[in-house]
């Protein structure tokens, strides 16, 4: 049974904004110090998150969970081991805050500098994954951040652990634990009100399924940063080497089909269609892979079955996949806009024309030629950890690092100069 | 009378979507020949422009509308010159759009660039001033994004003829006319049905009064850059050269009391206080300056009123402001942190430590030492023209020149990779 805890979200939020100031300003060695810290502190008190987790097991099994949502949910040594590991190459990362982005000296001598800042509250929405406790912790603590963490009911007994930890943890550095808070509650209200609490959150991050995340952008009024629905798409143009545009199109759909960068309708030209359809049939039927198609598709591929409009619109997380045949590349970029979610999006091509054009019109925070859209990852790309990857087109796009997680202040240094 | 004209507000924003998709590819001197057409267009058209003025001005006469609210709303040909210059200084600034902001290769050879990009659809909702219709149509078109126009009611017959000369000017250049969009409309709903129109509109620009930014930000979906409200702060420590204290105070007071970079409080430290009360009053005096102060404040200042909840937390945008007396920097830190409004806050004083606990801790798009507010501002910072000056924290913050009016995206070209 879920304990039902009173909370009171506005004052932990000024919490966490009273923390987050001092926070702001500790030196870099200071805070990787404390993730360090919270590091070991996981580790020593493997058993207890366990036997926490062990609590959330129990309760997901009686509500029948499904096997991929118990997974999610799952923690064991290795995994604990994980996320400690995971604070420590945190701690590794460069600190994007106090950095000079720019500097300038006005005619009357007024110095004009801009420097990175932490936002200062983050407010962290989450479901099912326990690790995304104590990941976004270590984002949110090395840039300077407080954070707000309202994980999801069926975690509530792990996350209550974890982050019970991490405080205790805390105790032993610099960094207020206050700075951490854990929102302990399976109560709705509790996380509508940090819809709204815009004078003590400077960011919302939802991090979850499509519901979650409409949710809080439909009702949010503190800015949100949009994370990752991937309804991504791979156009295999006339002019597309098969060999690339089968080995793409199969590690798009298959290497992870529940996360958001697989690839969940092919668009396929009808003359790479009509060259290649044997290839493509047996390819399609190697790797497991149903289709949902367009007439075309169907037509062409025996046993798809004709695609309904939520096929198009949605993520499939699954080895189906939504196929339509076009004439040429404006038809695919038509449809890219109709239906995708500017998550991923790839051509696979060796005309440079062609390419010019797709990478021009598509609007997706990430667009390939001739790759994969497995590589939207902050750790694929080189930033290691990141906090989401997001689809909305202000401040932070795409995979979201330690950066994302800073603002910039102009800060002005004179001697009395007046306009 | 103003007419009443059915609009179709989605219509209106789709033909700007479609519009912005070819706009986001062309090149900058084609942006540029087209900007300079419609100034010239503009000023050929004054006659025009200035009979539509009149039957705004003629209406706002018959409401009742105060000078200031008058002047403005007025145009002559002094001022329609003006805005035609504008666009053609938009013309010489760099084009940020298309700029390759980072660019690395991953270990299997895979290209990952970060481009800058048009955001795609700015929809621009403001008050009375029929130059914003201008200004922001170039900064729009220059950065390679078309714009959704929603202007007060009160300047709707200045606009809609602006506007229809905008648009007869780009029939003659290779931008399309339908990148402009003008919401023919005094009706409240249709601002409204701007609001959520995420699937065609990327941010949202409130510009005007604090109850417009509010209407916007507590009711949309579509993000928004929340700008404008300047509740400023002017911080005299103890260790402040009282001379350019009071240059500074005087200078963003009195220089444009209406502005969003004026100082509307000022906060003294006590021994500041004490050793220059006389000059003190005798600055105020002589500056037609009045003072709602707190209890110390009115205690050494003849004639201040007691200040009121309000008087600390909304501008005055007139020659009055508010006076608190503090015994360190930090009294004054908490009090910008409660009744600030992220803007432009600044500490007269001349011990670094000081400066540096003030400039670390308070939260603001801006903070001076030693100089007045007033410099909170695109031309005043050298960025040419600016959309706004932008209160919220994501994206663009502070003074908002072209490059605020672009994300960026991924591009990544390989030859084959996958995960």
């Amino acid at each position: 049974m879920t304990t039902m805890t009173k909370v009171n979200v506005k004052q932990q939020a000024q919490l966490a904004q009273k923390a987050s100031k001092e926070l702001g300003l500790l030196p870099t060695g200071t805070k990787n110090q404390a993730l360090l810290t919270i590091a070991d502190h996981l580790e020593a008190n493997t058993a207890a998150i366990l036997a926490a987790n062990e609590k959330d097991l129990a309760n997901g099994r009686e509500a029948g969970y499904d096997a991929a949502y118990m997974d999610r949910l799952a923690l064991d040594t290795d995994r604990v081991k994980d996320f400690a590991d995971g604070l420590r190459q945190v701690a590794k990362l460069e600190d994007p805050s106090g950095e000079v982005t720019d500097e300038w000296t006005l005619d009357n001598g007024l110095n004009v500098q801009t420097i990175r800042v932490p936002l200062g509250v983050i407010g962290m929405i989450y479901e099912a994954r326990p690790n995304v406790t104590a990941d976004a912790t270590g984002l949110a603590l090395k840039s300077g951040n407080a954070i707000v963490l309202k994980g999801g009911s069926s975690a509530i007994n792990s996350n209550r652990q974890i982050v019970s930890v991490m405080k205790e943890a805390l105790e032993h550095t610099e960094i207020s634990s206050d700075a951490v808070q854990f929102i302990d509650s399976t109560d709705r209200q509790a996380t509508e009100e940090l819809f709204t609490m815009k004078e003590h959150i400077d960011v919302l991050i939802p991090r979850g399924g499509g519901k979650l995340i409409s949710a809080v952008v439909n009702n949010a009024t503190v800015p949100v940063l949009e994370t990752g629905v991937g309804n991504c798409h791979i156009y295999i143009d006339k002019d597309a080497d098969a060999k690339k545009a089968f080995a793409i199109l199969v590690n798009a759909k298959t290497d992870r089909p529940a996360v958001c960068n697989a690839a969940e309708t092919v668009i396929i030209h009808e003359a790479f269609l009509n060259a290649h359809k044997d290839e493509l049939i047996e390819t399609l039927k190697e790797n497991n892979i149903s289709v949902y198609g367009d007439e075309a598709a169907c037509k062409a591929l025996p046993g798809a079955e004709k695609a309904e409009e939520e096929q198009w619109a949605n993520e499939f997380l699954s080895l189906d996949i939504a196929m339509k045949i076009v004439s040429d590349v404006d038809e695919a970029i038509s449809h890219i806009d109709e239906y995708g979610t500017k998550h991923s999006e790839a051509i696979v091509t060796d005309n440079e024309e062609t390419a010019k054009r797709f990478k021009g019109m598509v609007d997706a925070a990430a667009i390939y030629q001739n790759a994969s859209t497995r590589f939207t990852d902050g750790s694929a790309l080189g930033f290691g950890a990141e906090i989401g990857i997001s689809t909305q087109k202000l401040h932070a796009r795409g995979p979201m690092g330690l950066p994302a997680l800073t603002t910039i202040k102009y800060v002005m240094t004179g001697d009395g100069q007046i306009r």
